[in-house]
């Protein structure tokens, strides 16, 4: 993965649109920001912005296409959002119909695609702050839960907040809350730390996306936001079609980390 | 000013639907966030929203209404968008028509109400770290400026940034910009420190909007994104029908100054 982490933006995006890089993108153009994909019709698109302003914690908009083009000009001008990808989802009528590696023959002139912001970044902050984050450590997917927390409703979109959890040692739990603030633009501080009952969580053990991940003496259960949240309330609407990333496989901007903090 | 002071949000809009309070609402209801206001049909309202999206600096939204409801939900549930402003104006073909007090008669099932983070919020941390604002000192508006900032363009919307100036004294200016940097839903931190002319303002003296300030020897002009931006680049695209107050007279939200700050 060294080389990986090394190249820039571009580059990667470069090969991956060759489709000479199928796989997640995780510890690729280290010190960048990457980004969850969702694209909708025009028509869904304003009741999706509404809902993304409204839920800002767990749809931090990096970028938003203007109608019909597939460049994000503001996140990476030289990128298409239809080939950078490494490998997307189709769903169509909230069903996952098709995983490919290129959406071409799925764009047309009224798609709009939103960039949200992805926890990398702040993890990335937390481990420079020498917290560890135990999904990296041991290699696998960070746990996912689906919470009693609503989110606010924007016209045909409403549903549930998802959150990830790390499991943070009790001397680190407020530098976690600090270091993340400073990112809002990727879901921000906790929303939830400690008891998971309190926000719907009946089992730590069996995460609702993800893996489980093992909590050690001493560790506090920190939530944060996730960005699977503006996807599972967007397919439980069933729009005619939706275009994701698939899991993992995200874009790759040409945003440093560091410029989305905000102080 | 004493007692609008200490009226609350829900009292002062209830003061202002019955008219019986027609005046700027600068000083009222004390540390709770103003807003500026403006309504548009649905037909542009996905540009608007992702004008604001991509130009977070001018158009910070605090609140966007549903379709056709006057209830801001989120910045006051009691609100009523279509009464709670002193002064309204109207705009038809970006032609100023009228100003009313109510606009019930204006309203229409398909309009969308825009609520924009206003200075004051800022204002008052400022004051509260021992920094002067000038125009409050001298009772009268703050000046505004037109820059060469250009912003991101959205759909029909584009145009440049509009800024507000606050004379500085150089030992405060690295504290101003701390403090407001704060509330990123107010406008946030400045876009620029010291020399006018490298954003295209040629004297300082002759505001476009607003009133001049003096400056005094060892302060250093300090300029932020002003919420009348996005009022003056809607209008420039001279929509069909678009409403919005009048200056200084604001929409008085039930949002807490303090909890706009993200750390």
């Amino acid at each position: 993965m060294t080389t990986l982490s090394q190249l820039t933006p571009a580059e990667l995006r470069q090969q991956i649109r060759n489709n000479q890089l199928i796989q997640p993108t995780a510890g690729m153009a280290n010190g960048y920001a990457q980004a969850n994909l969702a694209i909708l019709p025009k028509q869904q698109a304003f009741d999706f912005l509404l809902f993304c302003q409204r839920n800002p914690k767990s749809c931090p908009l990096l970028d938003v296409t203007d109608v019909g083009s597939p460049v994000p000009k503001f996140a990476a001008p030289s990128g298409d959002i239809r080939t950078d990808i490494p490998k997307y989802r189709i769903y169509e009528n909230g069903e996952l119909v098709k995983e490919v590696t290129d959406i071409t023959d799925y764009w047309t002139e009224d798609m709009v695609a939103f960039l949200i912001g992805c926890s990398f970044t702040f993890e990335h902050a937390l481990l420079n702050n020498d917290i560890p984050v135990r999904h990296i450590e041991e290699n696998c997917n960070v746990p996912m839960y689906k919470t009693n927390i609503s989110c606010a409703e924007a016209g045909i979109f409403h549903g549930s907040t998802v959150v990830s959890m790390r499991p943070i040692p009790q001397q680190d739990v407020v530098r976690a809350a600090q270091v993340t603030s400073r990112f809002p633009a990727v879901h921000g501080g906790p929303v939830h730390i400690g008891d998971p009952a309190a926000i719907g969580i009946q089992d730590l053990h069996s995460p609702d996306f993800g893996d489980a991940v093992s909590i050690k003496e001493g560790e506090v259960p920190v939530f944060w936001a996730c960005g699977v949240t503006p996807q599972a309330v967007a397919m439980a609407t069933k729009p005619s079609i939706m275009i994701t990333h698939a899991p993992g496989h995200m874009f790759i901007t040409d945003i440093r980390d560091e410029k989305l903090g905000v102080l």
